[in-house]
């Protein structure tokens, strides 16, 4: 969870952020402008902070920005999300970096707490220029919304040669990052897979999370864009015990085993980067791998609901292990109810050794594909201390038999920075 | 407004409507089965029934389906869109028709009311068959779900063959039901256009409204497949008082001069065909022009605040006219504030002899396009009692300066019939 921010520190209102932001008057800054300017304020961290006081409308349905985690992992998962992964331009240098990381901090910490993307506003500005922040959040709430901000492993190094490590962040590779490696039956797109960054945006209003991805891809112009970008929607996970469990596009109760945010030992077994751990820049944090799966809905409602469950090793109504008892009743692999190839079955930390995974997935539709058919599926998201326990997870599931109703058509991994005091930023420990 | 159930007829609570909804045990029904079956409860409309006393687990967030007018319309607008168009099957008859219309208000008369799509549900049928609803709204309440039938042109007459009028309907065809002419600036796309039914569900949690429509479009099976569909949030207009006027991709006010569901006087004058229009079958109901527009938000973006106020006609915070006063102000034409090209001067009904729309429009974000940027716009609805209408106002824009921004990529337009009394089926004053 993110610590409540002890000492807030809000920014001086009335300052204009358009230079910092990296849109001049003339609504376009060139590349050196946008990194002179988020230099200029890097050494001096107090401008950049937003603090808790500086909050919008409804406090009370805001998440702290700062913290000792960034929010959008243990927090309680919200309705509706933006994802973006993008990509730094050929051109971009360490200090273009340095300065969008900055940047985005100050403006997530802006927009958690309700506010514009800067001080001057949709409206606030000159009228002979653009309005820093585009509006169409203007007078909602912060309906929870959590900016969660990832590093990809391309970051790093992107191969051998001289040039490769641009960034000259080799050596600070975290041992375990790099793309997950093929799986059987794998359909990956390379436009669903990978980016050097990226943005989770979950909040109660796809409004809300929209306007932030939207209003963060602006920030970035010029250093990066986007490369690929999802909604979603209907969580497919809970990470409180508060929280119904929700139901996925199979019709099935999505989420209930999973790490919860108040499960403080779980969180630090198997979520956060530990004070042991390498990279030390990186304790405190955690990993996402990401997949994009579509669901085979056709096939699968024209299939028998006895064989429904027996894929899923649960029953549809109440989401109980078919080895018996309630929802949070622990299934019993012993009993042989339930088939060793279902998806629950596999997937078990019993079977895996233990490993374990905080699933904060989506389900999606994109349309309709050309036969008629919804183009929909689980955007999947799991954070995890290292990204073994996915791997293992996933080689488990070469046999599932769930795998004749899905296909992974995208794939990603990220590093998740811990979070930052107030006036700090996304990756300091890694860049500063 | 949709007229409360004076007498309700619950469906009769175990039977199995697996038959009447096209799905046998085998999961695959083939065109003559469903239709024997459909066409064999068409004469006794009572099992086909759904009352008001048929509720799910919150009532108080249920609109009826029953009433004078389809629910969808002048209800309040909820903040979720899940829009179908849908092609018949080439081998559909008249048969065909009549039993889908009848199996879609019986579906919609329970989803409406939070219950599953039929009374053997996600879970109570035989488990050697497929489930009857695809299970992924179990537990959720209502929502407000309203479910729109609409008839496209094509329906009543294809061209000028002797087959081409297959249901025998194109002596009913309404005088004005026709796509829509060319507009200068069209840049229609075919995959986002026409239809031979539609279904507009709305609904405050889109995992609601996207559970109606596959399960509708389960029901067509055989008869009618998708042909194209849209997913819409962050409602761009307000048909009630009560709410807040929100605003677009562009960061505007939208829906501020709209028609309220409770201006009955209006509604009867620009939305619903009166008793004496043509044709008699159409009287109680409306016409539905849908636009998929795409918003260039980068250079919109890029674009200063005061011409981004002159393009509109209306400032940025308050939603005023650029002629003075607050949001619901009149604006003053003549006052020279307001650019004559300007959306709203164009738009206005003063300058299109009165031509008024009920806007239900949404925002759509589609994802990410090829140069990063996103694939987003507006998902314009509009209902009217005569769609020359909306011509009228669309030959006005011809001139807008919003068009530098905008691009209209579908078209389609829809008969939508009167809402029915329990028992009946939308469509049944046409087809019955
Ligand atoms: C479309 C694809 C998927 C669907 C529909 C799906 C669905 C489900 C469902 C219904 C459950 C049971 C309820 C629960 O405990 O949450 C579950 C559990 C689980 N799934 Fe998936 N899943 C999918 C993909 C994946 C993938 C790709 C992974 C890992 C790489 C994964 C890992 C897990 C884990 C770890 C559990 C909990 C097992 C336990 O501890 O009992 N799932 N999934
Ligand atoms: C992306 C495209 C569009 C955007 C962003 C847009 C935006 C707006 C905005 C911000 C307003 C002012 C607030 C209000 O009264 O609701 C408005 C008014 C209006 N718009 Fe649009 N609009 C779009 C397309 C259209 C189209 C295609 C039509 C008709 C075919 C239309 C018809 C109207 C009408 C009738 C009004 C009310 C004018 C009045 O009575 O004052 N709009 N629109």
């Amino acid at each position: 969870m993110t610590t409540p921010d002890p000492d807030p520190q809000p920014a001086p209102r009335g300052t204009s952020r358009r230079g910092l932001l990296g849109l001049g008057a003339a609504g376009l800054v060139g590349l050196a402008g946008g990194a002179v300017l988020g230099r200029a304020t890097a050494a001096q961290a107090g401008p950049l902070a937003v603090g808790s006081s500086a909050v919008g409308p409804s406090a009370s349905e805001a998440h702290a920005f700062y913290g000792a985690h960034q929010a959008g992992i243990a927090t309680p998962v919200q309705d509706h999300l933006h994802f973006a992964a993008y990509d730094l331009s050929p051109r971009a240098t360490r200090e273009d970096l340095v300065a969008l990381l900055q940047e985005w901090s100050y403006a997530a910490a802006r927009l958690t707490q309700g506010l514009d993307v800067s001080a001057t506003g949709a409206v606030g500005g000159n009228p002979a220029a653009p309005p820093d922040d585009t509006g169409e959040a203007l007078g909602l709430p912060p309906a929870h919304l959590t900016i969660t901000i990832g590093l990809g492993s391309s970051l790093f190094s992107t191969g051998d040669s001289a040039d490769s490590d641009r960034f000259g962040l080799a050596a600070q590779r975290p041992a375990g990052l790099a793309p997950l490696p093929p799986f059987l039956g794998d359909a990956l797109q390379a436009e669903w897979s990978h980016g050097d960054l990226c943005i989770q945006a979950c909040a109660d209003d796809p409004q809300v999370a929209v306007h932030a991805v939207r209003n963060l891809s602006r920030t970035a112009f010029g250093r990066a864009s986007v490369r690929w970008s999802q909604m979603g929607f209907g969580r497919t996970s809970r990470t409180s015990a508060a929280q119904a469990t929700p139901r996925n596009l199979f019709g099935f109760k999505d989420g209930t085993r999973n790490v919860l945010g108040t499960e403080e030992d779980r969180l630090a077994e198997h979520v956060w980067v530990g004070e042991g751990d390498e990279p030390a820049w990186l304790r405190g944090g955690s990993y996402l791998a990401v997949r994009k799966i579509e669901m085979q809905l056709e096939p699968w409602d024209r299939t028998s609901l006895a064989e429904q469950e027996r894929v899923l090793g649960r029953d549809k109504a109440e989401g109980a292990p078919l080895s018996g008892g309630t929802e949070f009743t622990e299934p019993d692999f012993a009993a042989g109810a339930i088939d060793v190839a279902s998806h629950v079955a596999l997937a078990h930390p019993d079977h895996n050794g233990g490993a374990t995974l905080l699933r904060r997935g989506y389900n999606f539709v994109d349309g309709t594909n050309a036969l008629g058919r919804l183009d929909a599926g689980l955007f999947f998201l799991a954070y995890v201390r290292d990204l073994e326990q996915v791997i293992t997870v996933q080689r488990a599931l070469a046999t599932d038999l769930m795998n004749e109703y899905v296909r992974h058509i995208g794939s990603a991994t990220f590093a998740i920075p811990p979070g930052v005091a107030p006036g700090g930023w996304v990756g300091e420990t890694l860049l500063a």
